[in-house]
């Protein structure tokens, strides 16, 4: 019966274990949009696929994004063609003018497909192209989700944090990336001098959203606080709906030592000490925490301690089962 | 050395023979772009395609549309996901809104991909996903192909009849359809009252396109007159431009049987006899025919009569050689 809020990696491995702890048709997972973009048109939502697809039963367990002995005929001619063209591969932001014209759903999260930057398999296209025109259609990202996730016969309820668009924005020393183009295309290296969530200010939480938030406990499972959580918090009565629910959250880190991913680099950025410390400073709404069994980090809020890494169904169950007694014992 | 005209299918046949009767370095191909659509957001150009993929080697010669052994993983995918979600594959031709809003190339044109009643291989999706990119990105559809004719090695100029866009649209007595509604979705079944040429009278030839009709003579291959040529035809300066050139056209016909495709029902729903006898009625620019040996059709213009069938590269070798001949005569 709890809420998930999760990003696109370590929540996923957590949510592995899901179906040996809590009853996942009482179960909502919200996923971030805020590493959304827009590419070459397609409306491509990675950690809310990495979730579907997770749930499914299509997840490759090896990236831990795209479907499972997915193909990628189109994106690899894409590729062949760009390099025969000689138009290259980098990540092409579209200039500020194509960040705000035409589709609300492209805001400042707008990419060219020249080069097709961002590896898309041939499976994974289809969703997107099918989403991207529901969309246009009229309907919204949340309900085109539920229908997505029907289709694939999944039984939690996944919803997509907003409908509005929300792109998390890195300052770094040569200019702003979008997350996608610094994490994909370059690989998470750049020096990170801030982030910006823009459109965050004017972008809602859905109501089916805070539903799932004041009706249910909250799990937040090891993901990035900056660039998998922090979109959610920038969200209208998100953060309030949060304070008014109990929230457990497991670390992404071991005291210091973040287990995968961009987290501690992101977190210096925005001012939190990139630690488990750092982490409930950033969640000032969580009741609890489930921490690795080596971090000794002295929180002021309840904390259960077991094994934090995630490598197996087991693991994921292991660490489920902690964030199951830190809910109760709250 | 001389120029075609071509639109889908007749005509590509025609160029399988090319190499041993022209030299392919010397020879335009002037593709008919009155059938491209936007679909999903995807520029797609039927004959144009064909052409480029006749041309490389790499056409589908059992269907003369799409690439040689490509695999469809997309497109099935989305027939699976659309038939789960219960919204149909059937044309989703957008509002008169949505047909003029955004993008130019849209106009007229645009269908939704819910479903994506036209099959597109994975391949060739690259094809159009490139494509679209480097339009959004300011280029030419001219620059576009001429790009992709030589990142596929392509040794003819292949130049789309115009950068703006002309939409075929069919009326028949269920109303309005554009004309891959009409062809791919309903088979051509539909009666035909009409055709017009949307946005012909504001679209132009391009500088190429004139200086290739003007240079060079220029052979219509057995394409359908109506919504093959037809759309080159509204086009400003174009067929002043054929007026004063060598014109020899191969006959769709033997007398009034077409060999394949809807040209019979579109030139009787136009004013044109479906026969030889409108094809050379519809072609007033037009120097000298070839025409099937069973063909006694009585022309005001000399006649040069051959085995008009084209199912082997041999059977298109011996049209051209006849159509040579015409070029020659007149």
């Amino acid at each position: 019966m709890p809420t998930f809020l999760s990003g696109g990696t370590g929540t996923p491995k957590l949510l592995r274990g899901l179906d040996s702890v809590f009853d996942p048709t009482e179960t909502t997972i919200v996923a971030n949009t805020g590493d959304d973009v827009e590419l070459g048109g397609l409306l491509v939502c990675p950690d809310l696929d990495t979730v579907l697809y997770e749930r499914a039963g299509e997840l490759d367990r090896g990236t831990w994004w795209g479907r499972d002995g997915d193909t990628a005929s189109t994106h690899d001619e894409l590729r062949r063609l760009s390099d025969r063209l000689d138009v290259g591969s980098e990540p092409r932001y579209l200039d500020d003018t194509a960040q705000v014209e035409g589709r609300e759903i492209a805001r400042w999260r707008r990419f060219s497909a020249i080069g097709e930057f961002m590896h898309i398999g041939d499976l994974d296209r289809a969703v997107h192209v099918l989403r991207t025109s529901l969309i246009d259609d009229g309907e919204r990202l949340t309900t085109v989700t539920i229908r997505l996730a029907d289709a694939f016969d999944v039984t939690v309820d996944v919803l997509p944090m907003s409908d509005d668009p929300v792109a998390s924005i890195i300052h770094t020393p040569a200019g702003l990336q979008h997350f996608q183009a610094f994490w994909v295309a370059n690989r998470g290296k750049p020096a990170v001098d801030a982030v910006d969530f823009r459109g965050g200010e004017e972008a809602s939480a859905t109501p089916e959203v805070l539903d799932a938030i004041r009706n249910r406990p909250v799990i937040i499972g090891p993901s990035n606080p900056v660039t998998s959580i922090g979109p959610m918090l920038e969200l209208d009565g998100f953060e309030d709906a949060l304070a008014e629910t109990t929230v457990v959250a497991v670390s992404p880190f071991i005291e210091d030592q973040v287990f995968s991913g961009p987290a501690a680099k992101l977190m210096a950025a925005v001012g939190y000490s990139p630690s488990t410390a750092g982490v409930a400073a950033a969640y000032p709404f969580a009741d609890a925490f489930v921490l690795d069994e080596a971090d000794s980090t002295d929180l002021d809020r309840p904390v259960i301690r077991t094994d934090t890494s995630i490598s197996t169904g087991e693991d994921a169950e292991r660490v489920l089962q902690a964030s199951k007694r830190a809910l109760e014992g709250v």
